[in-house]
């Protein structure tokens, strides 16, 4: 450093790292989590850790190459990590929403770049929300290529963060799914979720923590599972399950079950003059959710709008290839269950039947 | 609704609503955006607002078409906007930011997603910000194809929010700017800041507002401008400054100077067996720093290390390319100070001369 310094010999100097901003701690995080980067590496990645942005080639063999990204956060699903003191699932949790959100579109991923805020950065936890973040990357051919780790202090407090992430995947522009090609009598199938995925979960810590009073290791009644298990079961990823049907133009429609329920979110994909008639009773609600029911008191409609009540996914399919459909998911090992179908109406869902 | 509830008659029920979560007040603010990101509309995009994911088709008109993607947030000049009230600009400081991340790899934006994270939704506020990135959006060509508004009581406090974002832009692969063309004798131009841009802030706020004791309305002494006005100006994007020169060729190699400030960013760029000499005072360093330098008692290298102090573009260009950059930039009205030399080093910045 060149002298005639703006300091003044006798006072203190004022830096970033008194202001609660350690550049070094930030590097020492960095450097851990470049290993799990590099093990998410795909073909068309063409930058390195470092760079101010991530560079990804354009896979040549999509015909009329349409992009499809979005971004999500895990929202306070977090919370329950902090409580818990485990923070390496989230991250899955983070990627595997956003592969199912543009999954629906018909769009396979190509990279990822992920947003983590913190009050103080604690590197260990930094590297275990990135490990996170990697391995659903890497479950699901997905390049994790870029990122920015945000250390405030004063926004976040001491063991706080924020995690948020944005995916972008391709198409072919003949091969997008938007829900057009979705006719009454279509059929509807349901896939079953993994626990609450990532909505719901204000509700639901209202309920296990207050109403419920349970610490993070207290069984939740009636599911045989501890209260951080069954919040922080990770939200899957469908891309296993449906990238074969998909490929086989099986699906007219896919409806990814986030916030809103099966209420709010199937209506995104059925076109005008269509509603999805959804026979309660026709999958098994798995015991987490009536305990919620339960416990909340909580009245069924807002259950059906808050929670996706074990389906989530939601795959709309003419009825001469249901058969093949099943096929195809068995083949795989996976489930999906007859939960309803498309009948004429106004871009509702009508749900026939009870909960329970 | 299906009746069979999970209501206990005469217990009050609890519902997302109760849990503080308004997905009504939600809707609200979705339609109140909705003109914002019609407005910056490209003809690259295919979806609608509401789509699980923005689709964008990739342009025919570029070989060898690589994705250059960054994510980056606003950081704790948030603060500043919560304290002076005025939400309308951070929108387009982190639009601009991202712009510039990706402008350095020589590629230009096509589309972005914002990511608002609130404890309890206002929806003035929530269109204050997403008017601001939809502004910033426009400015630079790119489209705003989707985000994420989460509300998440009990994460942030009343009328404090976080702001992140994703660009993704495009390069012909023949035409990445990654510093390889970079020799010892090159030219390093700075491009003026308006400000701090969106890095030190942490720093800058604990002197403005703690050492010095200011309210947002007075003004930061020598500087003839108030503490929100000042510490809240837009960071620049340098898009219309640069793409001229970046689509003839006359820059090896540009580094956008954020957090880190020149000594943290433009070895970045800078090949093996290279380094930067820049020669302090080549430069006008605008009041501001000074302000915050003086007042803060903060060490030379911490200044250099934190703030951009005046250069928020670095450019290294060619010898025999300096006149013709030079023209082109005159041309468009913008300012390009020569600062320094590629000389042989071991890829740091070394100084000369004094800041002031």
């Amino acid at each position: 450093m060149a002298e005639g310094s703006g300091n003044q010999p006798g006072k203190p100097g004022m830096t970033y790292r008194d202001a609660g901003v350690d550049i070094d701690a930030q590097d020492r995080a960095l450097a851990m989590i470049k290993g799990h980067l590099a093990a998410t590496r795909t073909p068309g990645v063409l930058s390195d850790l470092g760079s101010f942005g991530g560079l990804f080639r354009v896979p040549a063999d999509v015909p009329d190459p349409v992009l499809v990204a979005s971004t999500d956060g895990v929202g306070t699903k977090l919370m329950v990590a902090w409580k818990a003191g485990r923070h390496d699932t989230v991250g899955e949790d983070l990627v595997n929403h956003c592969v199912n959100d543009i999954l629906v579109m018909g769009a396979r991923p190509l990279f990822f770049l992920d947003y983590l805020a913190t009050g103080r950065l604690e590197p260990a936890v930094a590297e275990r929300l990135v490990a996170g973040v990697a391995r659903g990357c890497r479950a699901n051919g997905c390049a994790l290529i870029g990122g920015e780790t945000a250390e405030m202090p004063e926004m976040y407090g001491d063991g706080e963060y924020d995690l948020a992430g944005t995916i972008v995947g391709i198409v072919a522009r003949g091969a997008i799914l938007d829900g057009a090609a979705v006719r009454a009598g279509d059929l509807a199938y349901g896939l079953p979720s993994t626990g609450l995925h990532t909505n719901g979960y204000s509700l639901a810590r209202r309920i296990v923590f207050g109403t419920l009073g349970l610490g993070p290791d207290d069984e939740i009644p009636g599911t045989g599972t501890g209260a951080a298990d069954a919040l922080l079961a990770v939200h899957k990823s469908y891309l296993p399950a449906l990238d074969g049907a998909l490929a086989t133009g099986l699906v007219r429609a896919l409806a990814h079950i986030t916030g809103g329920g099966l209420t709010d979110n199937v209506p995104r994909v059925l076109p005008e003059g269509t509603a999805l008639e959804v026979e309660l009773g026709s999958w098994p609600v798995p015991p987490l959710f009536t305990a919620l029911h339960r416990a909340g008191n909580v009245p069924d409609d807002d259950m059906l709008r808050t929670f996706n009540m074990g389906v989530g996914m939601v795959a709309l399919v003419a009825p001469g290839d249901a058969k093949a459909f099943e096929t195809e998911l068995a083949g795989r090992g996976e489930t999906a269950w007859p939960i309803g179908r498309v009948v004429p109406g106004d871009r509702r869902v009508v749900y026939r039947g009870t909960l329970r």
